[in-house]
């Protein structure tokens, strides 16, 4: 008996075998496909905070990381804080920028393309002076989001606008961000 | 002639004559109050990326901060990463607790109320078929988000309860995901 190791096939550092392993897998049983992602935040004084990041429901049970990841989130002077670090909004861009460029990996590693370099610039506009309380006439958030991607692959330019376009389809926060989502507020006064 | 050193006035942990200075300010010139917060992403290999987040423009000039914050995004093994950072929808329920939790605490402070606890959690329900690509039944992001807080205050139950309310309705990043923003996204194949 000869024991032969294989390798995993890999493109763009993601294993294609396992990609189509899961694909399978939740095609055969939907079920698996029902994820609760979480996260818990906790006021560390003036306008830093820190969300610890940990476990999530997915594939049918509780995943627990070895190791949870801490976030601090902070306001710049000029917004009242001490910059402990990124603000909450600064914090929407970068989850959507990590989305797309995620989905633009995996959409590429499927479809055969070799990625070389990935970046994006975000640009979010917005006027204060809603959250401030001085306006009910502009909207507390982003009034508009611009992503600019760069994108070097082993591929001509039209393949790379149509995985781009493929990815944005695909996008878990892109959807989030640009349809929205119902949120509930509960408190509970200790 | 003496002088006195006057100690600002804080109130957990904001300084609130910069508060009503800034309001003031922001008041009396609108344009002021028009911001462009920004995040630079770029692929690190697999589903690991990280964005770098320094400068914004606001209150009439861009804003420089000294030291630049760099976030890392990844994604669990369950879902072919190496658990780099929290994954992208665990990032964007970050942003919202935080967000939430900051208009929370500059809403008591400017109604004088002190806090001294402030702790929530946060869960983003979905089913991933959507975002992989398996189904076009089910959104890709997130179905619903339950936000729950744990608020100890120097103030009756009744008073908190107005006080999360108030800062849900000018939460920047409440607004964001509750109602989603338009997002245009460019490319440039290099």
């Amino acid at each position: 008996m000869t024991q032969v190791a294989t390798e995993p096939t890999m493109r763009n550092g993601i294993n294609i075998d396992q990609m189509y392993g899961t694909l399978d897998a939740v095609k055969g049983m939907p079920e698996l496909g029902k994820f609760q992602f979480r996260a818990q935040n906790r006021w560390m004084g003036g306008s830093h905070n820190r969300s610890t990041i940990k476990d999530f429901y997915g594939a049918g049970q509780v995943q627990t990381r070895e190791q949870s990841f801490a976030v601090d989130a902070g306001e710049p002077a000029i917004l009242l804080g001490d910059d402990f670090g990124p603000n909450p909004a600064e914090f929407a861009l970068h989850a959507l920028a990590a989305c797309l460029t995620t989905s633009l990996v995996y959409v590429a590693a499927a479809r055969g393309v070799r990625l070389i370099e990935v970046e994006s610039t975000l640009e979010g506009n917005a006027d204060v002076r809603g959250a401030l309380g001085l306006s009910d006439e502009v909207r507390n958030g982003f009034q508009n989001i611009r992503v600019t991607f760069r994108v070097k692959a082993d591929a001509p330019a039209e393949k790379v606008k149509e995985l781009v376009e493929r990815a944005r389809s695909r996008s878990f926060v892109y959807d989030v961000i640009s349809n929205g989502v119902p949120v509930e507020v509960d408190v509970i006064a200790a």
